[in-house]
Order: C-alpha cells, then structure tokens, then sequence
C-alpha cells in the first residue's frame, strides 16, 4: 500500500488492483467459472473523489440477483464489471476536504482491493467500533435490514410470535435477537441442526425448526407455534413461507426481505396460491428494502449499538481471506454453510 | 303478513315463513341440490329481540366460502341450516325500546322472508334513502367494501393507475367510481364484452381487459398499463393477480378483497411464486374486510350517500323475485352472468 501512497505523491496516473469480475451470467447456483479475477489499473483520484483501500468485502444473497440479466430493483452487473458489493476500508488519498487519508469509510466499492469513488458516496464510519468490520454486519447494511424490517415493517409487540426463515443467516440471526429484546417468542427456521443448536443457544432463540425435504415440516411449524404466527420475517420464501401463511394469526404482519429459495432457479417456481388466507386474517406482506429508511439510519446505528454494547446483540463474523477466495466464499455463503456474516478480508486493518 | 301481527296481538308462539337451508355441502361450483327450500316456524319476539319482515337479500360471492366446512374468518353454515346473508327489512314487532314496527332495518338475517333477532344485531337505515335496496349495496356493504378496501387500505393518488380484477361485480364497479372520483387512471379486468362495454360506457372506467382463457392476458394488460401499475384492488385472484404483480410500480398498494377463480376449488390452486417482485417494487399487499373498519362506517356512508345523491357514483342492481329462486339466482351470481349488485327481492316494500 506504501506503493499507492507514494505513487500518489509522484502524481502517477494508475495503480494496480485486483478485482473479481462477472466472467459469465451463472445458470442456477454460480460456478467458480462465473467470476475473474483480473489485475487492474485505477486512475489517480480527481477532485471530488477518494482513493480507498479495502478492508473487508461483505457478502451477502442479493448479489446472486444481480448477476441475472433481469429487472430489479437495481441494475445488473455486466460480464466483465466488477462484481458489486458493500467493502468498508480506509480513505489512502482524497480529493475531497471532508475526508482525510486513514478515515474509515464504508461504500459499494465493489469486490476489489481498491476504489476510486466520489465522497459523496462514501459513509464515515464511527471510529469508536469495536471492529471496523460490524460496519458491513450488525451495524452497517445487516443490521439496519434486521432493524428496519423488524421493528418498522411488522411492529412486533411483546408476547407475540416471530418466526424468521433464513435464520442463521446474518440477518435472520440479527432479527431473532431484535425480536427477544422486544419480548417475542422467537422461533427460526433454518437448514441443518448445527444452525438450530446456534441458534438456541447463542442467538437466544426460543425455538429453532430444521426445515429438511420431508413432508412434515408444515406439522413441525406448527407444533412449534402453538399461538399462531403473529410476525413472519421472510429471507428464504418457497414451501416454509407456504407453511407460515396458513398459521398467520389475525392481522399477522409479514416483511418480505429476501427469497433465497427462488435465486437459483430459471424460472418462478410453482406453489400454492394462499392469498385468500391474507383476507381471512387480514395480514399483511410487505416488500422492503433497507435504503428505504435512508433519513433513519443514523439514529437505528445508535440504537443498535447500545445494545451491542450492552451485551443484549451479539454479534458473529465469519471471515475468508483475500479477494482471490471472494468467489468460493459466496458460493459457500448461499449454500449456507456458515454461521453469522459472510466476509472477505481485503487487507489487513 | 297480517297474519303475523294478528298472531303476534294474539301472543301465538310461531309464524311459518320459507327459508333456504344448506342441503349439501358442494363440490366446486354449487348445485341446485346442495340447497332446500324449506317452510319453517318461528317464535315471537322474546324481550330485546324484534320479528323482522325481509325486503332484500344481497347475494354475494363471500357466501361460497361459509358452505365450506373449513377455518375461515367466520363460522361455516351448517348442513341443515339457513344460508348466511345480509338482508334489509322493516320491523313488524319488537320487544326492545330502540325500534319500532315499520323501521327500516338491515342485518345478518339469512335466506329467509322472516326473522327474529336481538335489535342489537340490526342496525336501522336512514329512511331518507331512495330504496331500501341501497343498504346493502352501494351504501351498505359493498359500497363500505369498495370505500375502505381503496381509499383505507391503498390510499390512490390522483394521476396513478388502478386495476381491479373482478371489475363488473358490484365492490369492484363501484371502486372504479371511486378511482375516478380520485382522480386516477381506472382498467378493469373482467370477464365479457358486455361487462367491458358496460365498465367503460357506464361506469366511466378509462378501460376494460376481457380476461380470458387465451395466453395474452399479461401482455394485454400490460399494454392497458402503459405507465405500470400502483394499486390493484383483487375481488378474483389466480392468473390475473399474477399478471398485475409482475406490472406494480414501486410502492404499490394491493388490497385483497377476494378470491373467487379459488373458491370453487377443491384444493388450492398452483402459480408462480412472486414474493421477490414486492422486495423489488417494496411493494404492499394486505388483505381486509369491511368490519375491521366499523367505527368509521358511518361517516364512509354519509360521503357515498353525498355521491350518489351527486351522481358521481351510479348504482346498478340486478333483482330476482322470490326466496325459492335465490339458489338459482346465487349460482348465476357466481357465475358472473349479471351486471351490478345482485338481489333477491323477499317481499314487497
């Protein structure tokens, strides 16, 4: 890095990085083969902008909806482009009078080492974190999903049922605990026993469901939400949101955040049609996105950084180094084979 | 009926009246087997209860789902038992000081031409209205139905364009009359040419889709929504519902009235999964009944009733003659073979 910062004094041109490129759109699950990893030259930041070096790479299931040639809510990512992706780093030269080289900074800088970016697009992050990393996880784009799909869309209220699929991942996990510190019974559905036992005894979940390929896993929901399902935090969808919907309780509320179940297929999966059962209980579903809530973020970080604080958040990382391993790690994040925060360690802090 | 009162002056203790009762429970769309004419007793009016004279019956597709034997948001009728329904009358006799003999009532009185019912279950109709019918159509259920499920539960903004599916049934006609009052871009979806004609030439829709069994729909629909689609009000559900999903522009509304391509079905219907399209478009679906908003009825009716009185809002009724002929005239409802709020006229006004 002493290279970047004296290339900078030399006023040279460029300095190489290296990146992971979308090298082909995946069909279903992706393959290593989908992605590159390309050595590249960046320009010298211009006024206005920064230069920034990686610290951590966050992963996370919504990218797989990028690498598809489709409408959302967000543009894709063309073959050849840097895969996209939240990277908290420090700020090496600026251009910009409100930041400072060594500033922690957190932005889509994409998965690469280095960023050219405008300020504006950059967020100061607290220096006072514990670790920079939480930036990216329970305070950063993880927890503030957790937070605002919770506590804003479904308005959980003490006493009641919350029932999370997707649990262990970063931000069910996030959500289960938010749940517990408002005074929910909370039960997570999650794919393997591992998962369910982290999830009981470290995460303070009431009740954790392995949802396997047998036919009982409506049975086994149901026995394990004996009130009904007043809340349902939905990251996974397919046959477990089918089972939730015939156990909503009147007025339910139910926040769709992600679908993780439908990213790998071709083509929208078949599945009962239940939305009678909505008129019937009088619920609720909502799409969300957490860049809705923009103007509330600062106030939620500090919110949920009391709580960090404070013992009643906890907080799980699981860290790959290098961005040569960022494309195993994201196969193996949306296999689900880890607990807590996927990241990819860029450079040492 | 001046048997009755001459029976009630005598203290007799039954009148015979007609009632239809459930025979069977159908299999998909009713038969004229699964109902039974039947003449039956009733007892005088006890303290606090009132013998209601039946005027109107309403007919509306509800009703199908409560000859179920299954969970829903109301008991299911029992075999043997009247059929369910609203029903506008005037008092005959009455045991409670609140109503008179001659006042105009409306209740759940069921398929019968008689009742006797705690006053507490009726509530009296402003006499003020042109017909007595009206209290349960455009200034009773239906028109509380369409005003609450649009106006509460999507919040239409003038400019913005409105789908309703179902669109020439007697809720969904009279939400196109609201959209227009709103100021929005009105396309009804619905099953005929005539319904279509009758959508645009008299109930001053922007544009009706004759939905059929063709695969063009989506595209056509598509092609009616040039400008996508902010609030979908659902009477009908399936493959429509599907069509409008993948059309809703960013925050849409999606009010879910009813099912009614589902409630002929056995078992529940297949179709594509489409939760991720609401995290993309952050879009709302919510379903509703017009008693979660009893509070606010009375003022929703004096604002139709200024409407109507206005002409901004047109009426259409569809009148059938007689108790006996209410099975055949529910199954052609049903069928969606009429145009505007279908009635069964009890007995003379």
């Amino acid at each position: 890095m002493s290279d970047v910062i004296s290339g900078i004094a030399r006023g040279d041109a460029a300095f190489s990085h290296r990146k992971i490129v979308l090298a082909a759109r995946p069909q279903g699950m992706p393959k290593l083969s989908d992605f590159e990893l390309v050595t590249s030259q960046l320009p010298a930041p211009a006024p206005g902008q920064c230069l920034v070096r990686g610290l951590y790479l966050s992963l996370d299931p919504y990218m797989r909806g990028r690498m598809d040639d489709r409408k959302s809510y967000a543009e894709s990512v063309q073959v050849g482009q840097a895969m996209i992706g939240q990277v908290v780093g420090r700020v090496v030269a600026s251009q910009h009078p409100g930041l400072q080289p060594g500033d922690p900074v957190v932005g889509d800088l994409g998965w690469q080492e280095l960023a050219v970016v405008p300020a504006e697009a950059l967020t100061r992050v607290d220096p006072g974190q514990e670790s920079l990393s939480t930036a990216l996880g329970i305070l950063g784009m993880t927890g503030l999903t957790a937070y605002f799909g919770l506590l804003h869309v479904c308005q959980p209220q003490a006493g009641e049922t919350v029932v999370i699929s997707g649990a262990a991942g970063a931000v069910g996990s996030t959500v289960g605990q938010l749940a517990k510190i408002k005074g929910c019974r909370v039960v997570g559905v999650t794919g393997s026993q591992t998962k369910a036992r982290y999830l009981k005894e470290q995460m303070g979940f009431d009740e954790a469901l392995v949802w396997g390929s047998e036919p009982s896993g409506p049975d086994r929901l149901a026995a394990h939400c004996p009130d009904g399902i007043d809340v349902y935090f939905d990251n996974l969808g397919g046959a477990v949101t089918d089972a939730v919907v015939t156990l909503l309780n009147l007025k339910a509320r139910v926040a769709v955040c992600g679908q993780s179940s439908q990213y790998n297929l071709d083509r929208a999966e078949q599945g009962p049609r239940w939305l009678r059962n909505l008129i019937i209980k009088r619920a609720r579903i909502q799409g969300f996105l957490v860049w809705d809530f923009v103007s509330q973020h600062p106030q939620a970080l500090r919110q949920l950084q009391d709580w960090l604080r404070s013992g009643k958040l906890r907080n799980r990382e699981h860290v790959v180094e290098g961005i040569e391993n960022a494309p195993r790690a994201f196969i193996e994040m949306l296999e689900g084979r880890h607990l807590g925060k996927y990241l990819v360690k860029l450079s040492p802090e």
